[in-house]
């Protein structure tokens, strides 16, 4: 039997935040063939404001690994949004993970499992993991961490 | 009516910097089925010149957006050298915006709209904007801005 | 007459490392359609350990190509093992090399080229070299360089 992510967001009692208005010239989602790609998201919360701060500085490992997760609810919410039904999707197929770090810490991989684990729990282990790089860089508006995806889509009946 | 890009380019007055030479092992642009990938480019200057200098410390926000537009300008003038004609190409589907800044510079995205806003000029707001991500990094030759690309080509008649 | 990449490592005498258990929730490849998705590799010596440092610090230009070419070895070590015989592989589409380096650093694609030569030694000039952006930012275990890719594979006969 299909996963169905739709009800598992609500099984596991997610509460999505506001899908985020584009802050620049591009498109929340794009789909092309088969593929659905996702703008790079940050961290919203429930009322619409960005998580912020350095991992390494402000915010510690397990701090951003929280933003990473905050990532994926606000990514599912874009899609939802903008896209549709999350039963489209076939499965995650590459994610680009980045941390808006101190330039020696060196654990991106441990934060950006917070967004990776979310989506193995919404559309399954087999579907939901994918090709992964989780790396450090200097992020917008002094997030911690922003996420950017390409899912595969099923076939239209 | 489809929109022409050469067209548009002349009616704008843009003017191209010469195509750059690949900078180490790899291509300048690869076709793919119905995809054209462009390797990160650079803003190349009229006189085949790189800009330099860190958004942040030596260039402002605006400095870095005209960069950006730049940055564009080559692209183009590497599709145009190393593909053929842009009306080719369908649409932009996903752009990673890089700003060679320092690390509490926060408004990458208005950077890359220099990039971004070329793109709608040239290709049409429907075809020329797609997914992006605009994020903060340490670029090669200290220049200000390195975008790379994927577009989607009209199939072959 | 197609170029044999397995055999090609066995005549240039090329010592591949153990193939890296994955450091957090992701598949290390992924094949979807036609095209083969490779997580971002770090660059795992004979012996299972990381190769460390930062490039512009601890390691200079060279000892970063160096680190470069050995994320390489690393890669068909996990291609090899993870999906199989090399020769099923009909290109290198696209590379993101991203080296650990200081603020400062400027030959990123000096270094990542450690990579892209390998590449051409063993798929050819041809089919082994695709678009590519070389660039600096912070990178998990302190490693110096990162490369993740993607390839095109043959069509099942």
């Amino acid at each position: 039997m299909k996963n169905d992510p739709d009800l598992r967001i609500i099984e596991l009692g997610l509460i999505l935040p506001p899908s985020p208005k584009p802050a620049g010239v591009y498109r929340p989602v794009l789909v092309v063939g088969q593929f659905l790609y996702v703008s790079g998201q940050g961290p919203v919360m429930s009322d619409g404001l960005l998580m912020k701060g350095k991992v390494g500085a402000e915010l510690g490992k397990d701090e951003g690994k929280l933003a990473a997760r905050q990532v994926g609810l606000t990514m599912l919410s874009t899609i939802k949004t903008h896209f549709g039904e999350l039963k489209k999707i076939k499965r995650l197929v590459k994610v680009l993970g980045m941390v808006n770090c101190t330039s020696d810490f060196d654990q991106q991989p441990a934060v950006i499992n917070g967004f990776s684990e979310l989506m193995a729990e919404v559309f399954g282990e087999e579907n939901g993991i994918g090709v992964r790089s989780a790396v450090g860089m200097t992020l917008p508006s002094n997030i911690p961490v922003e996420v950017e995806a390409m899912f595969e889509l099923y076939e239209e009946q």
